[in-house]
């Protein structure tokens, strides 16, 4: 067993990881804690539950994009120029992952969008909250003329792509992406 | 329980409302034979475990999807008009399912991408393929100027649109959504 001074920290790795890979529902708090390196009987001194666990998996998954969203969505550049950034920063990110981990494991928030909508009304509060978020940065970097709906638009054609090249375990699906995303500020 | 005879079509049945709710690893074959009706001694008599059932359920879903998708994109109308009855026979759908269930479920198939992808390479295959004739379906009737790229787009917008619908539990959020998607023509 590890040293347990940084066990609440190897625990919330090691959840990112596999609920980023396989999901919620088919990971368990045993299996997090083997691949955190700490004792079962630890886990309950540093979270709750799993859910608990995961809303903090959650925070600090979007705590470090949103850092990178305002990084590239303030920059001083035309606006399609720091739009075409991070669609290009979210091909990075899963090309990354694919080289790392050998798959593409698509966007930890879309993918718990999607699985937990119906069954976690904290989770779903929380990850509305963050996309709202996401439509927000969009939408003042598109300026006075930027809509919310075409804000909305945009991330909904990221996440659209990026359930494509996690399908396809192909991250290059995602290179085109802006020359059909920029249309939609037409 | 229910008459034998026809327990197969009641555990598909109850399979799909089951796992369009609720996602595939939360779901069990016990509470698939529950909500079926049906003894669970019976269930393996039909289908050799959960995965066999889950890519019926898939089949079966997009057959009538596809009859759907077929009959609104050849009809005899200019092409923008029939994207977009395409994409409101889509939020016609969701609120279906919101009024008769009280909540809005989004895709089937996509939220099956997005959970099994990386779990099951039979379900990813299978819903590749599936995706990959959705996209030929636009593609085709978009006509001689359309392109791969432009349909997949398109495809992936209703998909992202989906997502947020279910994150927000709010299918009139798939109203709007054509006045937006149409720009990727442009």
């Amino acid at each position: 067993m590890g040293r347990q001074s940084d066990a609440r920290e190897r625990l919330l790795g090691a959840a990112c990881r596999l609920i980023h890979s396989r999901g919620y529902s088919s990971i368990g708090v045993a299996e997090i804690c083997v691949e955190a390196d700490v004792r079962k009987g630890s886990f309950y001194h540093f979270f709750d539950s799993k859910q608990a666990l995961t809303l903090e998996v959650i925070d600090a998954h979007w705590a470090g994009q949103r850092t990178s969203w305002q990084a590239i969505l303030t920059a001083r550049a035309p606006v399609e120029d720091r739009l075409e950034r991070l669609f290009s920063s979210q091909a990075d990110a899963q090309r990354q992952t694919k080289q790392s981990t050998g798959v593409v494991n698509g966007c930890l928030l879309a993918n718990l969008a999607l699985e937990l909508s119906n069954q976690d009304e904290t989770v779903r509060t929380r990850l509305r909250q963050i996309f709202d978020e996401q439509v927000e940065l969009v939408r003042t970097a598109l300026g006075p003329t930027g809509s919310p709906e075409t804000a909305r638009a945009m991330v909904a054609q990221l996440e659209g792509m990026v359930l494509f090249a996690k399908l396809g375990n192909d991250p290059s699906l995602l290179d085109g992406v802006w020359a059909q995303a920029r249309r939609l500020l037409s």
